[in-house]
């Protein structure tokens, strides 16, 4: 696998994730996406990254996004949402574009209904990090900084 | 549940009924979809509501249509067509807004192939209405209406 | 299908509807059967059709019940109740009277535990109506009505 | 197993089979459950046994009417019509009197729906006989009257 | 859960349990269900209580027992056979009246075909006793008798 | 269905069949294949029809043997044996042959282990006999000559 | 079987049950298994049976403590807890003792999740009692005294 | 079926196909979608029909470009890709327009992981071409042309 | 994996097919199998091939044929008819002789029966062509070649 | 079980099983099944008993083989490759000829596809020898001359 | 839920896991058991915790550790390695002593067998972290404590 | 693999075996495990190794067990009774050890239960011998040294 030495990471939120910190603030906690980029990117900085930070509803937006990542980063932290469960293009884009890959869930789906228990993504993911809430992203970029280090 | 005091309905529908009308009318009739929203206007007025009315043949489309609903609209009448047996990016924008929604299908899809009796729609709206052709979105109103009136 | 002229329309419903407004009102209202009845004749008065209402707890009352409505009903809106899930006898007695039949249930079945959500009925019925309350009924017979306006 | 001396048989018919003859007759036939008892009292007759011959809608008078055949009849044949799909108690009152039992479907349910493929009774009964129509009854006669012959 | 404070309880038992002691005794023990409705009276008696012993073979009968011990009885006692595998009906019916109550079986299903592992009435029952024979019914007693006398 | 009018019937059995007589004689009966042709030869000469009767071990030697019958035979009686639970090839003859086809079981398939209660046979036959020992034979001579004389 | 005739009942308590009495006692009640085990001495003496109690986390300490019941114990008590449901080893040695085992769980298992509704053990015991709390180990040994005696 | 006299074609491909050529060439080829295009253009001259050639990521642009097909295309080859196994909407869309269609899979997903193995698309196309590369879409031209000369 | 350099290619046609074109033409078309292997031959014979051109109903057959091909063709096409769906042994002929392998099938499976979905010969074929008619067979010529010659 | 008294073992091999030693030398070795033969045949004989040592890709001549053995062998030694997922025929002859029967696997299936992890021989043969290579064979050998010896 | 105050951490390994480091070091890393507790005391007391690291292979046993966290723990990090698939008991003694509980998993399971999908732990544990390696238990250390910062 | 030279090998028994000789003596012999231990001993010093041969009941303890014969012994021979159908554990330590194994079962668990007919064990197992009882461990011991040898 050839990892690209471009220290720039895609961090991509699927849908619905747009509505962090205004939806049931009790489950999913009351930090926005915005807060959570803010948080990322000063992270990034001091570990030597830069961070490409997108959102999308639409799954055609979720593939566009991952293979435009091809020769421009080193890594991906994916939250595909609800994708996860049912996108078969998301993992083809992941499998296509080769890059080491996190998973993230904000709260842990194997609490939730059984169709919220299968991830296409985590299949082909490096890690998987779920039910950490907004704290769950920096964990992520901890093991994909990990990961690139060893490459 | 805090409803809304707009007095405004989202009627969403999905993929391919913009074809309706002209595609085999013997099954789903012979009016168009313009035609069912004239109609819906028309009644939702005399009830004191407003209508806005849409169709998207994207799941992304239909997810964001769903979060604008959120501090906009009443209620939501739904016929998510295909996206009814596979979209779980939808199911989950209908529980992060938390209006009374009405599922709408013209055919009964129980009548049909198995896959198409699954709906994960079904497992958040408060009512669905199969079968009744054009009507169905008429007596979606009513027990909406009926709905916004006990809450 | 020869459809009776008969302006007469079967309401049947089944095990435990006679509890209707005594058990659990918060999820079931507090109308009884008794006051839906009363409603729909008035309705049905108003639409040019005479209104048949039974309860029946038992299965082979229920087949029996729909049996005699060949030659005497128009149309068949029936609520099986448990009936629903376990019965292949009223799904194969509907079939032979092979009348316009609108199921109903009042709440929505497909929030409730799996096995509630298969239907033999709905496999066999024009329409379906779910989660509307005791308006459901009103709507069906709306639905029926269509139905046998377009015969 | 002590098969009872008494030259009856019981010949026992399930919910909708009362409309035999007049429900969909290019499939089920023109005979109706009058014309198919009378040619098999005849024909038992002429084979030294008497018949009991009933048709029921309800589960419970099926099950009624097999135990009543302990002690009073040498064996038994049943068509369960809907009942042979759903219904453990009429097993159970076939395990309790213990006769010979030979199980008749006028058409061939293996050709039709897949819930109308498993059989509660067939796992019971000593033969099975399907799809041969209104012969089917005079079939199951011969069968079991050798069954008698050997016992 | 408000529980009648009449002292009298309910003992329900389903299809084919009126063949008691006359069929396959060495499975199911030589006590006629007349045998047990004694002692179990006797038992009451000195407990306090009221017993009110029925057996039916018919689904609906069985529901419109369950029904009339609302408001009557303080607690059932139920052996529904072979309806312990089929009916949502009395499953229903259970919820609806909302009394304590516990399942008996004589034999131990779970030592006999697949489908009687399944009881819909063990979903709601506060206990569930099998294969401790006629004694079971007494057990039954006593473990009712201790929920009610902490209600 | 254009039916021969060749009045001569293809009987044909399948694996292991050829045992019949000397192998678990108490399950299967004494009679030998031989003794069953020869009575069918004797009934079918009576009835105005002659018997070609067959047995094979090797799957596609019973295909080659329905294909033959096609334009020489007026119907089939098969007891496929073992055959009845693997074989579409077999299915797929008689589906191109298409003649009016009895199928028949020595014992009852549903009494013994799962994977013996599907049959691709059943799914295109016009009427199953199983569990009637050899006279089920006979019992499908009948049902065959009925179903040519209302051809 | 051969029932040993020492006048001495194993009772055995599976995994966490150690934590009884202290553990969501609004579910499982305020009494220890030191609680119990006093008041089933007491029982136990009076019915003329000395009672062997123990509670073990291991699944094979399990096993041996079964295996050393053989010729020791007229009667097995066992709440398997969790390993009802994982577990062949305790089954397998409650086969090789082979002694009448009566199973007890203090809850419902088939109130709780789908995994707890299958035990291993309870397709070997004799009787099975579930939800009737600390009562169900004293109705356990009614059950188990009551068998002994018959033996 | 109404097809369209028009000689244009739909070549339809789904999400990822955009990266043939460099992605993965030692299974996919090293052929880019441009390179096919050119050759399937070519050949489609000869053969005296237009190409409309398209790749979409997005199953919502994938149902509008088969909607807008009717009336302008004669036929549709369609390389699904992951929305084979995902998207009813697609199938949905391909019932709607009703012109002949040729699934092409680069690959051979029977030989890839079970999910892959169930395609909607498969369920209403004519014909299917897997496994043989970018060959495949010029056999699949060859199909089609030759389907819609028997037109 | 090394492919003979015999210019000789098998093609093997399974049950039933020794009927084509006088079995439900308008299903299957009016081409004979001799009137395939015709052009077939022709059109090898162009591109530089020899045919080897066998039909058998037996599934040994087809096995003994397969293993006939090691050391003496350069590749297989195969229509496996009824046996795609059921015969492990062809799949391990296939593997044992290890040449490339193109499946045929004159209809489209997945618009037929669920069992008739899985096919044993695709996990093991290079490519696979259905629902194309007889013109699927050139098709695969073509395929095959094409393969042969990147060999 | 009458075990026949001739000092005879049949050795029965299935499908591809004539391509040992030629077919993927480092999977299954490089001894022929002549080698095998050879081996078997001397080993027997200093066991005192004779070989007659078969092969055959056909499942019927496979089902002949078995029933020949009947009335001349002592015991079977089968391996019945690919049949030995798929045959029921073969299942049934083992069954009929009533021998004493050891399953031979040279690789270990359940290390390989699941569908080769079910063995219907399995379900009737006293001992299964898997993995062993072609030592299994000399093996189970062993094994049934044991068994012999306690007859 | 009362958490207790004991600045006190539980890392509980589960079997297998003391073989880290010297067992497939490409697939688990060079670090052993012991390195990873180091570097965790490390950084819990600069978070001003302390870690009780303890690893068994028996299932009992890891029950016992977990019962003992309670009290003394204010929270759990568990890899329970291959009793995560299989063991309820840990599953109840997690509930039992309702600490908040991270789960780690060195490797992804979602890329390995899928009996190693499902985790009983998963679905009690907050957060789940796995394929992150050595790392992992650091990064489950953070979203432990930051839980506890929150409580 | 690196196979240890040290000519010791484990044989390894689980649960219940320690039973053997005095439980059920018609179904597994009277041979008790030492029985089976000096005949094994002795064998192996024959072929010039040497045996380390264990029982627990423990999953834990056969975990441990299976560890410590890294680097000790040279294979493993493994009888794991229940633990075959349930341990993920067992088939862990394996992996790990990595050393040639053979398990064995006294008797032939695929003519049990169908939870018998999985052993996690058998998917990592170079042989498997179920069904010759005692003899079955000295034909495991064959066949390990043979790998042996080879290694």
């Amino acid at each position: 696998m050839a990892i690209a030495k471009n220290p720039h990471i895609l961090i991509l939120n699927g849908p619905n994730l747009n509505l962090l910190g205004t939806r049931e603030p009790e489950i999913y906690g009351r930090d926005t996406l915005a807060d959570i980029e803010k948080r990322l990117k000063a992270k990034a900085k001091k570990l030597g990254y830069q961070i490409d930070f997108q959102q999308h509803n639409g799954e055609g937006e979720m593939v566009t996004a991952i293979q435009s990542a091809r020769g421009r980063a080193a890594g991906i932290i994916i939250n595909p949402a609800a994708y996860s469960h049912t996108s078969v293009a998301i993992l083809d884009a992941l499998l296509a574009v080769n890059l080491p890959t996190i998973e993230v869930h904000l709260s842990n789906p194997y609490r939730r209904e059984p169709f919220r228990h299968k991830s296409y993504v985590s299949t082909v993911a490096r890690g998987v990090i779920c039910g950490c809430g907004a704290l769950g992203y920096e964990l992520a970029l901890d093991a994909l900084v990990n990961i690139l280090a060893q490459a």
